[in-house]
């Protein structure tokens, strides 16, 4: 099986990751941040989301950030909804592309969105076919893919449904996500397996969780399998919401170190992207989570002291 | 090709862990630590190492080590020596397993030890014939197998070399080292299988250090070549000398994870290891380097207050 040659990253930390952020960040801060990750080269930043600020307090700012930020040619600022009210507010902001959000999991689906998995989809289809009619590009994401916090196993055979159906309804990708980190990589395959069966591979993207260490290896895996999009956050931004004090998405610094020594291109610069991870998890007041961000960091400081 | 069905952890963290730790640590503790990493059924545990203070000031107290820890049947206390000398007083305080530490890079070699790596072979040789002599079994370590901080490259004919070398002067095993934890898992295969054709697959183990964040991949990668035998530092214990504040070893609890999932016995306790992986991190006054321990360790303090 050949490596795929070429790699999207789909940068999630002002979202995904800020959101999940303990410590309320300024709107001046997000849209900082968002520039820095286009000037590393990141085409697709997820920017923020229009769901309930109860939801997510942390985005309440969403028209604000989509207002100030500085929109770069070829790069797509894809924002969260979750309802047709969500859409609205995001389609006023100016939003030109939105991601829902499915659960492969029935348990997690009614702890999170009170509804079940079925409930969900019906939810979204009128979101996506609002956005189509406004030439808004949708990606759907599915969550808990590899296991979830309140049911444990999760079926390929389950996550292959919730992903084609978000497919069938419009979505021009979907990300697999792994929210538990829980996955490792013969796992990943078989349930990337599982769906490739059902939509194709090359409209399927990767979103893993370095909560337990497994987030590169796991690339690694759907790599060989031919995956060519994965979704990663800058610094590793955002913890994870089910063990405080873990970490949760995988660093985008991480997933192009990965890519170099595979010899694979994403078209980042690694030393802008290791910069922005510095000055984001200093605004946050903390050291950035991903290994490789440290140790470039460490270097740098070291060469400065010596 | 298929994964080995069975994987052996050689735990290197009261040695090669702790000899990279800043700070002193007691000679209680380091015989604690080893009876809880014999405890969480590990079967070979590098104990300490016989070299000149100045060279690991950590491990001054190696003799007191040995006389100390409480021998297990069935597990080996290999311990490291860079010449006759610490193979004399290794064999005095009773060791009946060695270690000798090798490079594939000519400037390490030269940087650390002050001779070119033929020296330092010639140097091992009257070492392995004694420890022969005496039914001692010798591991052999190659370090810098996937690049070199002084150097950069180093040639995967380079490594296999000197691991060859390593074999055919008797050791039983031989160890190769991603010392910077600059690789990749592509890399690694090559270098592997450049190995391989050198000496027995099975005589290989895999050491690699998680600076990058690229360790469990590359572990990943070595599986799937065949490779069977990986060395682990429990709370990813001994930081990287060439990047201070970065990683250095993988941890025990994070390739333990990977085998679990991957369904390959390894015959250790997860639970025991976390344990021990956050009272030496306890004892070292600072947070365990394993993704694994801080998830685990963090679910379980959520667990107790809630």
């Amino acid at each position: 099986m050949a490596l795929p040659s070429k790699v999207k990253i789909v940068e999630v930390g002002p979202c995904d990751g800020l959101r999940n952020e303990k410590q309320s960040v300024p709107t001046a801060t997000k849209v900082e941040l968002i520039r820095r990750l286009g000037d590393a080269g990141l085409k697709s930043i997820e920017a923020t989301a229009f769901v309930s600020p109860r939801e997510a307090p942390q985005m309440a700012d969403a028209a604000k950030v989509m207002a100030k930020i500085e929109r770069r040619e070829g790069v797509g600022y894809p924002v969260l909804v979750t309802n047709m009210q969500g859409f609205e507010a995001a389609l006023a902001a100016g939003a030109k592309e939105i991601a829902v959000l499915g659960a492969a999991s029935e348990a997690f689906s009614r702890k999170n969105i009170d509804c079940s998995i079925a409930e969900s989809l019906e939810r979204f289809r009128p979101v996506v076919a609002a956005a189509k009619e406004a030439d808004i590009n949708v990606r759907g994401y599915v969550s808990c893919v590899l296991g979830c916090p309140w049911q444990g196993e999760v079926k390929p055979t389950t996550v292959a449904e919730v992903a084609w159906a978000l497919f069938d309804m419009g979505c021009y990708e979907v990300s697999l996500g792994d929210t538990i980190g829980t996955g490792t990589p013969e796992a990943t395959k078989a349930m990337i397996e599982a769906v490739a069966k059902r939509m194709p591979l090359k409209k399927i993207a990767g979103h893993f969780h370095d909560t337990y260490g497994m987030a590169i290896a796991n690339i690694y895996a759907a790599l060989q399998l031919g995956v060519s999009v994965f979704d990663a956050s800058v610094g590793g931004l955002g913890g994870c919401p089910y063990a405080a004090g873990a970490s949760g998405n995988v660093a985008t610094e991480d997933v192009v170190w990965l890519l170099e020594g595979l010899g694979l291109k994403s078209g980042l610069d690694l030393a802008k992207l290791v910069d922005a991870a510095g000055w984001i998890s200093q605004e946050l007041g903390r050291e950035p989570q991903s290994k490789v961000a440290r140790a470039l960091l460490a270097k740098g400081t070291a060469a400065l002291a010596a």
